[in-house]
């Protein structure tokens, strides 16, 4: 647990499997002894491969292992979500790994979350079929590669804050993300909240920061669900 | 009033003054007969030279004019504050103008607002003095130039969102901007939304957003004046 | 006249008043003995400030003058359309400028042409209320500049090619129109064709070179007209 | 078939094999029901690796397999031409593959095609010897990496629209291909249009797009032969 | 030795394992019969992979192998320490091997050293919880990757100089480095010395030479020591 | 004066003559009352161009007024040196605003200072001739633009650390200053400090943190004079 | 005279017109008593605005003043040819300035010197109709921006080498010269060797070392000559 | 054999092993026909890797097979020297590769060749120690990789035109020999003519080019061989 009272990340990419374990390990013991009223002393492993996940799992065998999304996290059940919800949108099936980590992010964070795929802009009739779930998010992470144009996009859609997540999918002059990391911060409708490129873990921590609260006066969101 | 329910903001860096006097000329004739029940049907006037405030202020000479920060506002006075606090805070005095147009921002968006100036990580003495008012605070936009890690520090001592706003201050390697954006970016502390380089009517345009609600069960915060 | 059938244009940007002038009183002199069955022999002189434009006029003094566009032609009249059509599209109002230098030369290489501004993606409603007139077009020009999200969403609104026309508008990240020019060059949908940072003629060359001829079958598009 | 009426693509690079056998799986199961006039409703699957390919032909078993351009096609014989001819030029043989990928999407999309590969600029006598077939096509994709100087020549020599197609053939200074990507923006001849590095399906569909139409009395071209 | 007093450096990177035994061999042959007073005559051999170790070993038996810095020392030993106390602090775990290779170098070179690991601007309590240490020391070394904004706070602390070492720790917008080194460029406190990219090496051989004298009058040191 | 017992620094290139009078008139009230044992609480303006200049000595009326670097100081006088000598070094004449910057910087901080101006390696007679008082300095700060290749060089031949200041002298392909600044990084000699473009605030001021002790056992060194 | 045996070359760019004054006086006194074999003791000031060339021209009255060039020469007559010849050709017009200070340096190296303007690649009957003079000439310098193709297509036609001249006639992303810079650096044509972005003066002295030497049985090749 | 008169090069790194054997298939094929005075009809393979030299000697068993500079010919034996002698100077041995390929370019032309390594800029003594056999060079060829400060010392020594090769040596803000490229377009000293990085051939060419002719009167220089 950081001080700010939210689950602490190991970013798993840098290290060896045995870092990886020492780390699991210490986390397992000490956290016995600590309570956290928040966020329950959640540990999220993230950007894990095959071997991080092994290393994980021999220190803390029942850790959540979601391996679409490069992410453990343990205690392995989400807080029961409070605050308001998060939706996750993707341009394209290709973004849908940074979504998920981004997903999860924000449910390990106590959230409610929901996540719409491929409904980038070349096909404006997708995006504007889920007008209605759009309007009814309290933020929105929006993850795209390529030309990065659908933040812009969902920003003039709606009134909530959009999260932009700029994805490395694309080739040549996408040049490994930069493309839609500029896209998104020249995007022409305000409301779009940058961040780096892939970082599914921070802009799904920042969503959920941004809707900590729920709406004064919201009625249950319940009939929206994360498939 | 775009359909989004926020001011319009007429950017006029790109703009003739002739072409901006139009422009407020229209809002004037139209405005009279538009309502709008969240943001007053306020438009804001970005990027405005003494030539573009001119040429609003001949148009509609009861503008409020902010020369500091390059903006204008018509009708002059912001709506009565609703939702959480804007606290926005500099690192160097050579951001106020970008910080007092965020802040601005934010106060025509009907927010609450505060500005602490000239707080940079070379003297962590004068941030951590300001802790009470950082934590205080619903969102956090900070403008920073040079070196840009401000946004860092500040996000590492809060459990809010904080908005990081890059600033052209410096030379050199700063690249107009470049550097304190690419640290921004890769800020070591979650919860950081970056926007462009300079935008400080994007930032406070987030800001707002992010704290449009207030705080459940939070007492008057009265105590908090910007200066 | 060069040797491929169209208009010549003589770029004045870097040249100064006096080379202008020597090179539009030899094009005066020369093209008196000179016939040309496709262009009519047009010459264009582009991104011409008023100085450039003084020495044009002293040299052939029935050349049209289009200051908005930076840009004179002579002779003065464009030839009959023949073709398609050409139609220009811009996301903001400050594109105009960029945006009527690709109509213009457009109209110079005798096509019809057509302008509709101000409708980027941050207002979809915007552009989607333009649906007829992007479908009657032969060939769509668009202009943008910060995001550069337009022309990947008209290009999935269309049969017909886009010519995706980046401008320099815009601040910090936008980078002198770097960022607008990747977006173009990712759009995810497919039928973009991306030309230089601000180059208006070589957008409405371009395109008035795809729809140098008419659609077979075509009826008389008379209806759609340039402001 | 998207609402445009054009094939379909996937783009398998970014995508297990597992997921792209599923695409394929559900096309083949949904395009029995389904028919379009224009495109036949081919589905093309890009930047297919082998085992890309094998996932393919598991679920499609007749589909074309193009291996030399990590192309697959499905139906698998490209419609019968319309329009006009696209020819594709290389300048080097290291361009082959990028160069085929466009020459098969423009077949697929319904256009006549015709390939010359190796005519770079450093020696002008083998584009030169090919001026006719140049100047027979109605447009003409120009794929290069390097110096990326083909497109500025050929469009010099051809009336019609040229496709520049950077290639990240190169090393060094050549950055992955964006220094054929800036010469062809930079083109001194007008009507080039560019696209992204290394994009061979766009550029091919957009070649389909321009040459859609025949020349208005035309004369059959059969003539011209794709080796 | 190299004409300068210091130890002589090979940089394995990029050589192959036969080229590095061949100059350890000659290293071995010829160090017999040299004598340095400064350095001892140390070689360093920086970047080894486990090849080059062995290769270096093959030659040198009794050379130091330092795995967990890519670094091996002929002689083993580092000469007894002169001058003053060399700091090196990292902001994650993950700029270990890098803080190291610096931490050793200065030890060669005849520094005490000393090492703190882990101490981000993300929670500042961690680095002013070691004030004491870092005011000790007679140079800092901060090793930072992502935001790099680490070294900017301690020279702030501090009255020595401070030379920042960026990492390429990050991804996305950290651009291998350039992020954090162009923060540390632009570091808002003075006395900040920068060098390359993961250049463990010459920031510890450049500690090692300011503080090659002695505080006058100090004290000794011994209480600090390297873990 | 901050706390870390330097000299404080007022950087006026982003600020207003008033703004820059406003700060010295607090400076002048204020500092009567304070004192520093190590740098006599002196206040440096820097980048300062004429209008600041005046805006100083109007509040500031006895100020040191150096125009040829752009910098004033109050009080007048440098203290009396202590510690080593700090030797300033340029490659060509046009350094040298930035080179005296430095120097004054440094002796501003108390140092004993000396300058060496046109000794770039184009020439390498005219560096070697300067052998010896390269050799007597206790730090050197070398100022290049262009190829910046004179920092490597003069590492090689002296023991003591070498700051590197990169200046925006040049054109083309040395981007302002980066193509020198890339140079040093990279300098193949070890003991290179590099700061920030035309930093030669910062490099006298780390030159000056370097050299804070006199070399052990130094005789004068008062043969050596600033001219 | 610099002790390589050329001529000296101040660059005024950089430089106050008091400065270059001084530096012209000094020459002025200093060479009357110097002499040289090779060069004359010729001195180029090179990059000089009128300013500059008022400076020079009150010190050396008789210095021969080139404006076209920005270039100004003492003593006034460049020497009597030897060597091969130096041909300078250009792209475009507006390359003109930066050729004639090559053609202009390399007279005054000794050569004899011709130049072609305007035969741009977009029309290459213009270059091909001069193949006799590029191939009677020793060396040729090619002035090109923008797509700086011309370099390439040159070198593909004739046996001797070629200085290749980027220059900074373009906008967007020509990026001020960076575009040719790298077309020319990733030449197809072996044989092409780059200087910096508009340096003529370079391109000059390097193409007048390369020809030194005559043509082993050279015939006169007077009946070339520079317009 | 291409029309210029020099050895044909074919560039393996793009091309597979099967490609590589078609051409060297057709190369012995072609060449038992054909004759060239000059070059001796030579063809050289570039950049080829164990497989590419495997399929090379399939086709032309007797080829000679340089595989320290990845480069074979065929004939196996250069022609006899003549013109001038091409020296090739390397900052560091890592830059052996590259040089060596720079050399057997130019000796494959039929010039006299000599390679000298490891005489980098931090240890001026060792390149000055080689002074005469720099000014015995008719051009010289310096590969560098990091700072690429060789170059411009080099230039400064001597009066013979310099080839400046940046090599990829290095790490960090090296950039992959971005850093040396720009030193070297930077060098302060005239006559550098610049090439790609890591282009071993180009640079070898472009000096059997500039050294095509023996220097009038010179005595034999076989004093000057090559290890």
């Amino acid at each position: 647990m950081t001080r700010r009272g939210y689950p602490e990340a190991v970013y798993c990419a840098g290290k060896t499997p045995d870092q990886v374990h020492a780390i699991a390990a210490r986390i397992g013991a000490g956290a016995r002894a600590a309570s956290d009223i928040q966020g329950g002393a959640t540990t999220l492993f993230t950007r894990a491969d095959r071997d991080h996940a092994a290393s994980v799992l021999a220190a803390l065998p029942d850790a959540a292992d979601h391996c679409d999304a490069g992410l453990l996290a343990w205690p392995p059940h989400p807080p029961d979500p409070t605050g308001g919800t998060v939706l996750v949108v993707t341009a394209g099936t290709s973004d849908l790994a940074v979504a998920r980590e981004a997903e999860l992010s924000a449910a390990y964070l106590g959230r409610r979350t929901h996540l719409i795929a491929d409904v980038g802009v070349a096909g404006l009739h997708r995006i504007l079929a889920r007008l209605p779930e759009l309007r009814a998010a309290d933020v929105i992470v929006v993850a795209a590669g390529m030309d990065g144009a659908l933040p812009s996009v969902v920003a003039g859609l709606v009134e909530v804050p959009v999260v932009a997540l700029p994805t490395s999918v694309g080739y040549g002059a996408a040049f490994d993300g930069l493309a839609p990391l500029l896209t998104m911060l020249n995007a022409c409708a305000p409301g779009v909240a940058v961040v780096n490129i892939d970082n599914g873990y921070g802009a799904g921590h920042l969503a959920a920061q941004i809707a900590r609260h729920p709406r004064p006066g919201a009625t249950d969101s319940s009939a929206i669900h994360s498939p």
